[in-house]
């Protein structure tokens, strides 16, 4: 339970859902390294509240954390996508940018 | 600590429980992939407040977040189905469809 | 972090404590699959709520979700059985019996 | 996240911290098995309430359980030890005894 | 769930995020042993509240914990650096010491 680095891999599309998600995006991500590739590890569901996309490096907060947000502040949200990532800085070097 | 991709796969009765639990249908449920496909991973159980049942690709979320439902507010609960999953994108192709 | 089977296989005994901790009895317990059988997985205590003693299949909350019941309210813990298992219906079969 | 049982194995020293943390012991602890026998797992910090020694075993809460007790109560801490165990009883056996 | 033992290998940058994180340093951290040593773990991402740079060996909190330091108050963040470690004292040798 840690902000992750993550890629936002799909979404998911529910009708029969607690009514306090109505309107949230719910992404499909993948937890990441700090080159922006996909790691082992378990696939899983985050609320965006910023405007990600797929394909986009994010970071997701879980747990009290991912209701912080006004948009998930009362959907019953374990984890919400926080920002997206610009660039990794890795002992010195750029290990990931968005736009190269 | 995510929401997490799982398929019911069962149920579980108790007699002696919580009374903050009594109405509450418990599913047992396992991890699963962006194809609804049962993942390698722990079996756990959750309260079900979206009319869920085995077979079912759900969303499950966590912690704190399992008891913003109004029907598990004061039960001792920390994983909860908040939707049932008609379908997941991955990649830009459905990979999974409740009716297909 | 979800709602977990266990089996209780044990107590454990402690004089120094957090005085919240007081006549609360701590359950030693391991994950259990839906046959009720131990399986690989951290053994852990929880705290009991329910009467549960050795060798019975239990439902344990985590997080929080633990300090619900009226007797852990005020205990640092979180974990908590919650309940005492009956049955398992796993793809519609009984696969744990409390009885048979 | 649950109750566990873990052997205190060292001490953390910190100048610059969160001024919450003054006057705490940091320990080092490694889980351990209803022996009292390290296991495999990583070694993680947790915040000292009952006056835990290197080398005992102890109950360790995580979470927002770990700020329950009134030492920890405005410090930015999720593991605090809750108790030195005295002893384990695991399938009818003493399998840990802080004397013998 | 715990606090941990991590060293900070890099940075990351955003643009598009929650406002709550503006100003707040977004640490990348590896998980390490009591020799501050990086330890097979995966890589998180950590508010900085103690003006933590790369390279340092650095406690973490997570959780709702995270979120007690008054700059972290209100930020979507379930990770924060809450401390720099200036030496680690394991099995009464001195495992880990900053200056050393």
């Amino acid at each position: 339970m840690h902000v992750r680095l993550a890629k936002v891999v799909g979404t998911t599309v529910s009708t029969a859902k607690d009514p306090a998600l109505t309107g949230l995006t719910l992404l499909l991500c993948v937890p990441c390294n700090a080159a922006g590739e996909p790691e082992a590890g378990d696939r899983f569901v985050a609320a965006d509240t910023v405007g990600a996309g797929v394909g986009e490096v994010v970071l997701v907060a879980s747990g009290s954390a991912a209701r912080v947000p006004e948009r998930t502040r009362s959907a019953p949200i374990d984890s919400t996508v926080i920002a997206i990532v610009d660039s990794v800085q890795t002992d010195g070097k750029t290990t990931y940018s968005k736009v190269g």
